[in-house]
């Protein structure tokens, strides 16, 4: 496991409150909220019982599924984002400093009761855990959602090839990621796609996904989702991220 | 002066060769093409001999602006910037890799001839110089434009409160920049703005300016204007410049 967590900051913690909580930018829709609808969409053939959020970060995908599922985990390796995920379940509310120019802040509240998630918010249950190593209680999920989590992971090959064994026949796995490789997170070795292999193929990441997925796995739909990231009062990282929508066998 | 330059790796060149004259993104019009356009515009009721484009990196919006002055003087303090400026006005074409997935790359070419420049783009001379510290022939230009420079610069009031000198009277003072303030690039001594003064008081980049510049410019527009650097196939730096338009008095 990886010593160190560059999640574990207020920093962090304050932009992604931020980012799935507060405004939306250049017209592009709450990423977490579009999300769990989307994967909602791809469910409602299987049963909506148990969905997993992995990669849960404060906790916006979660609330937002339990509106249609009967219960929810959400699970994130930053127990800072689950901290806060709980703050806003438990008090209805948290604060955040929101970056201005330079080193100017405001204070933010998200309100929970703006949201109506009325009494779903009830049905989600928070914990912190490493996608590639997770304990054998997560299990039985009719949907696995894994929002911009692959590229973050540090051998994504533990949490892929394993993923089946935790949800139902027939069930949804939706993965979302800019496929954004970086050694910083992930050594080369481990990138599902984004490398020339030894042929000098040069080998996508939906190509690695589908390789390691396949066995157990029919791959049902690709789309872009996008999202946007407030960094500044007037900078933002806008990505594209490739949503990909998988039923177990 | 600074002992390291962050903008002297290829890297970098090669996302400013896209930034400067790829396709654009999200329906962002070319950040160079817009800021000559609107320093043109903006320079209308006065002379369009000479103008300065400093921190002018690829070169595109000096090329743009040798369609409207009949001089102008492409600055940048990156020596490879400068250099590839040059490639492209001496040769009319550079190539350069584009990131893609991971650590895949495209190679584009891109071709001056594409752009409609004719023979305006002789009409530029490229230099490798400091904002902060310009060389003395620098001077008698009716527009000094600086996109994104201010928050780059290590004292930025080295070049604020001198650049009235080069300027004709009449003559215009372009600034754009976001006010990403940032001790790497500045020590937080010489921030124009985004800090908290000795009484409490909140001091915006535009009110710094406004004190450097108000003894010899009068502030006659701003104005906020996008722009987009692609990082990799997904994933994009969205940002909004203000633009402030300065009249030398």
């Amino acid at each position: 496991m990886k010593e160190t967590n560059i999640y574990e900051t207020d920093e962090l913690v304050s932009q992604y409150c931020d980012f799935q909580y507060a405004e939306d930018h250049f017209d592009v829709m709450n990423f977490a909220k579009a999300c769990a609808q989307k994967a909602s969409q791809y469910s409602k053939t299987t049963p909506r019982k148990r969905a997993l959020d992995l990669g849960c970060a404060t906790g916006r995908a979660s609330f937002e599924l339990a509106q249609i599922f009967e219960h929810v985990d959400g699970i994130d390796y930053s127990q800072a984002f689950i901290d806060a995920a709980v703050e806003l379940q438990k008090n209805g509310r948290i604060s955040y400093a929101q970056n201005g120019e330079g080193e100017l802040k405001k204070q933010i509240i998200i309100d929970l009761s703006a949201y109506n998630f009325g009494e779903s918010s009830a049905r989600v249950a928070f914990f912190q855990d490493d996608a590639c190593n997770l304990a054998p209680q997560f299990k039985e999920y009719d949907l696995v959602m894994a929002t911009n989590l692959i590229d973050r992971l540090y051998e994504p090959q533990l949490f892929l090839k394993n993923i089946h064994e935790r949800i139902n026949v027939g069930g949804i796995l939706v993965l979302t990621s800019p496929y954004t490789w970086l050694e910083e997170y992930t050594q080369k070795k481990f990138w599902i796609g984004g490398y020339v292999d030894e042929n000098g193929y040069e080998v996508s990441t939906l190509e690695g996904l589908t390789k390691l997925l396949e066995a157990n796995f029919e791959l049902i739909a690709t789309e872009d989702v996008p999202f946007v990231i407030r960094e500044t009062a007037r900078k933002f990282q806008h990505t594209i991220s490739q949503m990909s929508v998988w039923k177990k066998r």
